[in-house]
């Protein structure tokens, strides 16, 4: 087993208080409780939830501040508790949107610990993954495989997991057919990816030309824009599927409203609109009648459990999922908060903790 | 096998123009097709949709007038095409909403043929059971146990397996609590029945005392004025539920909107909402945060196929689900509308085609 | 929170070598680690495992001698670890089979914790409950409402548990028949009424008329005797169902090879036959071609999960199942032993630690 | 819709008495019944089935001699009944092993249309597709794309099916692992590519370099070679999978009685192992211990039913699952039974009705 020195100091980035910025500045090095593990975080994702995080507009309070965001860190365990026996000092390893939980309330014991009441969210009621050491429940954390580039995984951590899961809670078989609205973005391109590989048929929706031109890049057998009003969205979605009854499943990753009151409109009888993205204030609305007579099953799907995490690590392991990222360092988180601000991200930012 | 002797007239109950009313008349008995039977029906449920057939108020068209409503018939076979093997003359039979749909689309082969493209709707698309010979195709007809009550089982073929199928749909797993919304009506007062027969804890939802009285009667073990203003509704329900947490499953038989936009607040994480009934111009409506986070499931369900059917009727003929109605003659039927359309039905209408 | 007395010795039946006897004798009162509590154990129920455990006849070796046995205790926690957050002192909790896990395995994080590789086994691989402190991991005892009888609970920690599991494991439905072989002992007297307040029809299987009566009397619709040689066995089981198919599902709870060997030839095809007893040294055997184009399924069921766990103590704790018992007092555990070892053993003993 | 002429004599292997020859030569052309379509066969693959009806050595009595075998015919529809409305004159359509069944039983209301105890089975108890015009139940016959060959799809129609089905019947999910024993055959080879199209990674197990050359050509990402004796194969088996815990499922088409008495040995804990292949008098075989404390569950897997066979052909269509095969004239039929009963056939063999 390694040893690691670990430094009583390190930089971090931390907010101190509502609306930011965040601030780079050397912090204290935290110590393992014996149900966690110190992991050197050497790249974190980041997300439009550290954004929310930040600006503290979400319903749901973070702890108080000082606050370190980040939850799509990757890096190596370099101190352990004493009851985090299957974890060795060395083990790469990752830190999810969830950074622990009861594992004996009634939502972790059917394995749906994101269910749980006493949850604890990484980068949001606990510091995060954007300093050099960071805590994670022993438990919990990622398994990842030496094989893995630990920049390019840091996006699978929260992204990754979270397409991957709902297109499992989507129930669509391999073979069928699953609309992507937001297929184009960043979310998007991961879960074309991960349809694919699960034997999907994939129906792109976005908008634009070149979004299109990603889109079947990765391997989406049809593309619909909805920025062209020459066409009916709907009657195009429902002939982009062989025998013209709409795709068994819809995954929405938009992150305007009006996608999540029209999907019912394409989806396949006894189909799945699964939602994913969280619009502001939106609402689902849909006319009972027609849910009722198709038999339509709308439903959420929020991050995934632990065992959801591991197979969507194992995808991005073997190939099958590419991530488009760019590195910056971690200095320079703010710059990032900055261009997500003004709405210029495209694809996923990872900061590297070294500098 | 028995022969019977078939006159070439018969009593009816007929439409003759949009808006009705329905005429009690002589009209000619039918011969039926290879795949056909030809049903001396006895007894016949009288369903609110009955009443949207006559005054063609819904969405979907009915055949031409003159028609003949219905779709809650229990009779006798008493002819029979060719191709209807495994059906004798003597049977008993129930003549249900999905007169036939072609067995062959992808619906049907899926055990999905109440969304069969092609489905025949029972007093709707083709003449029902306010008839004394109806038809009805060979493979769909429910079959009746001799030891059911022709008359008693009648409300069953189309209230009893549409909540039936509700429960199935639910997901609730024995043991599990379910809230039925409209619980002392009906369509409820089956429901109840039904979900204690399948181990399932109910929280009756409705208003008024008396209709508390008549759930708690058929077996719920918690019941919720949503009259009472003095407490919270959402509240109440979840409490209702010993951990707190909310019902596994809700079922709506309401027949106002405001239930469809409430359910989501009061429903288990992870819960499933199961619209059923149809208030007119109705819309779903629910905070896509929410539903994500706590990854609760929305879905309609329709009437029952031909296996819901039957498994409905089982629960029927061994005494667990007792339906109350009144019987009248089918020359009456015109009353039993406009008793409906003045609100004033309680229980279950059925009438007697001898009379 | 109360706060109790812990003396530092206590009474307990020791095994100090293979093939016991078991020693009653005091020994010293452990200390909880931080995830454990500790338990003083009121009663317990006393299992065939038990006799196993000192008899050392089964292939999966046990903790080095001495060693505690007895894993269907039920008490009162009176220390706690400081990671066992939602557990107070004061709780009745249970101790199962499975003392603990890792919950962090493949098989842990898919909520099957019972095929855990580091699974913790009580009074087997770790002391048991036939003591008057006892250890367990916090998440794992089963959490038992006050309400229930500590004395009348005990048998369903193990007993209970297995066969809820097992009926789960079947995929019956509500509505369906089950045949349940061994219904005449003590797992099957807990089948049967577990399975009545599923919804399910039983058939019950075992030999002589007694067992007959006691099976009819617990709910089941029919009863095979196997010892009735002027009759088919197979014919009579498919004949209790009212469509001579067959039950959908076999629970094995025999001591006996046969039935092991027997039951794919009255199952109904698609049915399944759940393995749940373990004679010695028996084996599955089944002509392929009939479980192929029949499509049998066969599947072993091994005890609950924590969930399951909590699911059949509700059952429980609503009167829905009973558990006929006799106790002795923790010191006459020996003479358990003895009647076991001779077969003499009807129905459950439980033993009283305070005498 | 297009209009065909309709010779009244054809060409046929007809199989006069048990133990055969096949006599090629002239009979009469059939018509269909009302619920039935003539089909004009193009192309018919050959199955060892045919040679057991031949020879029949099964336990299922075939038709009364004269008997025209074959299953897996593809062709157009040149007559049909009335009752047979989706179809029209000139689709391509195939014959299967199911060529009709009630459509109102148990299983048939439940899609298990295989188990429907009024099957017809193509060329076995009806005649089949060895014959130039054949009749089929008109719901049963697989709706074959014009985009599909003809030629190159037959195969799929019985071997496709049978093995797409089997993993299906597996549970396995996309990510996991599936052992396929008898990889290097002609089932073996299409079910590692359906494997490979539903996202499965296929550990291949047969005998020798070669068809371990040809399992990893066509996906599997190991190879076990049973007859390598220096190695233990469950070992090897195990060590496989990645985290040594063995494959999530088994397909077993080897036909051989051995595999179906090891899979149980290197299957995942809560693996299925699925059996397909029928060897002669072959029985399953497993220790009880073993199938319950790991939870293992063994099915049988028959051919698919409609839904199933849709959807087996999609696959084909789409290019992921190519067949190697020889083609013969019908007239040489004969011949490939002989080489069969030689042992010396290797891939499938189709008929050419033309010639």
């Amino acid at each position: 087993m390694a040893n690691f020195e670990i430094p009583s100091e390190q930089w971090a980035q931390v907010l101190e208080k509502s609306g930011g910025p965040a601030v780079y500045k050397k912090i204290p090095v935290q110590k393992p409780g014996p149900d966690e593990v110190l992991i050197n975080v050497k790249y974190s994702g980041v997300c439009h939830t550290d954004l929310h995080a930040m600006m503290g507009d979400w319903p749901i309070p973070t702890k108080p501040f000082p606050l370190v965001g980040g939850h799509e860190g990757a890096g190596v365990v370099v101190a352990k508790g004493d009851l985090a026996p299957d974890i060795e000092l060395g083990d790469h390893v990752g830190i999810k949107w969830l950074n622990g939980s009861c594992l004996a309330c009634s939502f972790c014991m059917q394995a749906d610990e994101p269910l749980c009441p006493h949850a604890l969210l990484s980068g949001y009621t606990v510091d995060g993954s954007f300093q050099q050491y960071a805590i994670a429940k022993a438990s919990h954390v990622a398994r990842i495989p030496k094989e893995c580039d630990l920049e390019a995984v840091a996006p699978v951590l929260c992204a990754g997991i979270t397409v991957y899961k709902g297109l499992k809670e989507s129930g669509a078989r391999p073979g069928q057919y699953v609309a992507i609205v937001g297929a184009g973005g960043g979310l998007g391109s991961m879960a074309i990816q991960y349809a694919r590989a699960m034997g999907l048929h994939v129906i792109g929706i976005d908008g634009g030309e070149e979004k299109g031109q990603s889109c079947k890049s990765l391997g989406a057998m049809a593309y619909v824009d909805y920025t062209d009003s020459s066409q009916d969205l709907v009657e195009q979605v429902k002939k982009a599927t062989p025998d013209g009854l709409g795709p068994h499943a819809v995954l929405l990753l938009a992150v305007s409203e009006k996608p999540f009151q029209q999907a019912t409109e394409y989806v396949r009888s006894r189909g799945s609109v699964v939602c994913i993205g969280l619009p502001a204030n939106a609402y689902l609305r849909a006319p009972v009648l027609d849910v009722v007579i198709r038999m339509i099953t709308i439903k959420g799907s929020y991050v995934g459990n632990r065992q959801d995490t591991q197979e969507a690590i194992d995808f991005f392991q073997r190939g099958l999922v590419k991530v488009p990222y760019k590195t910056v360092g971690l200095s320079e988180l703010q710059d990032v908060f900055q261009l997500m601000q003004d709405g210029k991200i495209v694809g996923r930012y990872v900061v590297d903790t070294s500098r």
